[in-house]
């Protein structure tokens, strides 16, 4: 990234901490099931990690939002049990179901995983970025994402998705020095993955922490801030430019300390987060990204013309790239999605 | 309540503002799977509800924990979803897979609820609630409890429990006056049954607002801060010595305005929140509840240990009564409590 990419990209210029209006917008999840060219592209692979796999496919389908609507940001196509997969745990996709790990559930569990040859095994993820990169409009940004540890790890002992993910805390607690055995392994991993898509052409990268909301405050320190501490240096020491956000989904109460401590470039924040008190307890200069409530872009109508009003008052005079809180749900209608642009746009 | 019960229990001592050490306990979900007790009277009973409402067993379900532990207060033993019930809604209770309600999908279906009748229907639970009072030890207090309005609604329009209550936030936004004359139906509802369990005897009555973090800021304002403040008043006017605890789960970056616009008379604080934080956003005499996280409990050990020092070091000269953020998980082993009883009993 130099001064010219961020004079066209309106999204790297607000990571760059510059104010601009109409913000610059994308939406998590943006490429997806809501879509009816995803649907058709994805009947062509019979499962979901053979499709991250197939770069041909994956391109497209991080394409595909952005000829329809515009945004300011494509996102790799992907998926962050890509990781976990290429350390040598198995990982399933289950039709309907979501993801099934073989867990891990002990510390000899975790002799298992093997980061040497790592990226080598997702190198198709990179070929995808190069293949987006080289063909993305002037004005859009590439962002690269990898989960946060936490989450990573969270999925890899308790083999699937949980409201409360209780089997990974307990091991975490009953087990501290294996957990962080694990964090740290996860955690090297994750630096080498963005370092790998940033090499192959994006231009910032965002961390989820899906389950960060789950961690009480001393467990938040340990497996959230200080894993995204670790990554947030190391992305800064070999790539200074590169802007990483930081999404600690249901932080609540820990926002400012994640942000402060953990030297993220900018925060992603939640549905849930109170816009006014979030931007009272973050730093002036820090770029936001968020929040509209995924639920406000599937009713439509009024509900997202204030939904989206009410943030762009509130933000005004902050850096702020516009988001949602969540990812766009599987049953948005996708001429929201065009309103929403649309009233984004209008500012 | 008078100053004789608040001089005799602790629990209530703390709620009028006192500060005690060691502190009052407690855990929500007391009564329940893990005690092998519990699931001998469980076996008694075919379904949930009809459990619920035999008061000979409810009151037996309630007192167990007293028993085994001497804790400081007891709770009913009952469900949030018998006020939908009461109110015409079919709800049914199937073993090892939640509730399941006819939802209410439209303005219509809510003619169907009927408020008139409601506390004759719960008549049983109020037998329990006197049959508990009549048997407490002196120096424990008996708490009656509701699901607070936005909790209850969304049960009631979902249909069952859900990660993100989608169905039911979608129809609150979509039809804002059906959903607000449901919240209203349902305060109203909360209200009654919260005299009705203090007029047989509850000194107190906690309101679980166990969903109030799937909720935007507008939403939390409207369906959790405004019903729960409209709750805290009627209690306040008819009731001037029953102190309320409002315990708004994932309020995160609402939870000083959650306690100060409702007026509650204390707040239980759920895993996730920061306590130093907590302590410094919200007034200093106002009594918290909380907030072990339910995985240290199963865990045990040093995480148990360290979980317990840190909240009781970290209230000091605050009113405290000491629980656990979310209830007791069914796999906590029995003699892990009677430890964190022990634990908190030290001070």
């Amino acid at each position: 990234m130099n001064s010219v990419s961020i004079a066209q990209k309106p999204f790297l210029a607000v990571l760059a901490g510059q104010t601009i209006s109409p913000a610059p917008l994308w939406l998590m999840r943006q490429a997806g099931r809501y879509l009816p060219e995803y649907r058709a592209l994805r009947a062509q692979s019979k499962n979901f990690l053979d499709f991250c796999f197939r770069p041909e496919l994956a391109v497209e389908a991080t394409l595909q939002p952005i000829r329809r609507y515009g945004l300011d940001a494509a996102i790799l196509f992907s998926d962050i049990l890509t990781v976990p997969w290429a350390l040598g745990q198995k990982v399933e996709f289950l039709e309907g179901e979501g993801p099934k790990l073989e867990p891990l559930r002990s510390a000899r569990d975790l002799d298992r995983l093997e980061l040497a040859g790592m990226v080598e095994r997702l190198s198709p993820v990179y070929r995808t970025v190069a293949g987006v990169s080289a063909v993305l409009p002037d004005k859009t940004a590439l962002i690269g994402f990898a989960g946060a540890p936490w989450t990573v790890a969270a999925y890899m002992v308790e083999g699937h998705g949980s409201r409360d993910f209780l089997i990974a805390k307990s091991f975490g607690m009953a087990e501290p020095a294996a957990f962080r055995r694990l964090l740290d392994i996860v955690t090297q991993a994750t630096i080498q993955h963005l370092f790998a898509q940033i090499e192959a052409g994006a231009e910032a990268v965002q961390l989820f922490d899906s389950w960060a909301g789950v961690l009480a405050e001393t467990e938040f320190r340990q497996w959230v801030i200080e894993p995204t501490r670790v990554i947030a240096a190391a992305l800064r020491a070999r790539f200074p430019a590169i802007p990483l956000i930081g999404f600690p989904r249901g932080a609540g109460g820990m926002l400012a300390s994640y942000a402060l401590e953990t030297k993220v470039g900018a925060v992603g924040l939640d549905t849930q987060v109170p816009l006014d008190w979030a931007l009272q307890v973050l730093p002036r200069t820090l770029p936001v990204q968020g929040n509209l409530d995924p639920v406000a872009l599937v009713v439509g109508g009024l509900a997202l013309k204030d939904g989206v009003r009410r943030i762009l008052d509130r933000t005004r005079g902050r850096p702020l790239i516009f988001n949602l809180g969540h990812g766009v749900p599987q049953t948005t209608p996708p001429e929201h999605v065009a309103e929403l642009v649309r009233l984004v746009r209008e500012g």
